[in-house]
């Protein structure tokens, strides 16, 4: 059965699109720890646990997240976009890119935002304007 | 001037190494949020923004990381191995690898521990010797 983020990469749930190509997807994490805080998942291979996926997806999945990482960094001011992947919630292994102002912003266990549907939008759009620039 | 890190990766200062290559190098955390927690970098690049690496340093610095978590969950009881790049600490890249049984255990405000030398050596031994095996 498809995940939740198989349908969203498919277009079937919708989601704000930072950032797709042939085999992988970003978009906004619905409740984020920082504005801009972003998944990128490959498309349709739906292993939970990132070191199982095949050597190939993993290494093409780390080079859309550095692409995505620099388009997120040009259209969100940060000091950095840092990295986190648990991958205990939803069985389809994603990344976390989160702009960081500092370290401290990276705590999973902190008050989520909850922006306004326009804003996300806004720093989608944002981000993907800069990731068609690469 | 060399980084810590660097200087660990050249022996200068000793370590608990896990795994090393040509190029990278990990090595025991010592202050781990979970038994294992490894860090993973690069021997002589010392840029401190994994996003701005070059792209084939980054590339193999993955690759690089996929083993060392393969070894480490081979050798360390865990339900996965969790990633974050944070790097504000020290001024070299690096990835930390920590085993986590819950996404709880990725939290980088706890309490770290702070393993006896000779449990630290006997950990490290037991992920090179599955490194090895790779």
């Amino acid at each position: 059965m498809a995940t939740i983020f198989t349908r969203i990469a498919a277009g079937e749930i919708p989601s704000f699109k930072v950032a797709e190509d042939e085999n992988y997807y970003a978009f906004l994490d619905i409740a984020p720890l920082a504005e801009g805080h972003t998944l990128v998942i490959p498309k349709k291979v739906e292993n939970d646990y990132i070191f199982a996926l095949d050597p190939d997806v993993y290494q093409g999945l780390w080079a859309f997240a550095r692409k995505v990482a620099v388009a997120l960094k040009a259209a969100v001011p940060c000091k950095r976009v840092g990295v986190a992947v648990l991958g205990m919630e939803v069985p389809h292994t994603h990344i976390h890119l989160v702009p960081l102002q500092s370290e401290k912003d990276m705590d999973f266990r902190k008050e989520k935002l909850s922006p306004a549907p326009e804003r996300m939008k806004e720093i989608a759009d944002a981000i993907l304007a800069e990731y068609e620039k690469l």
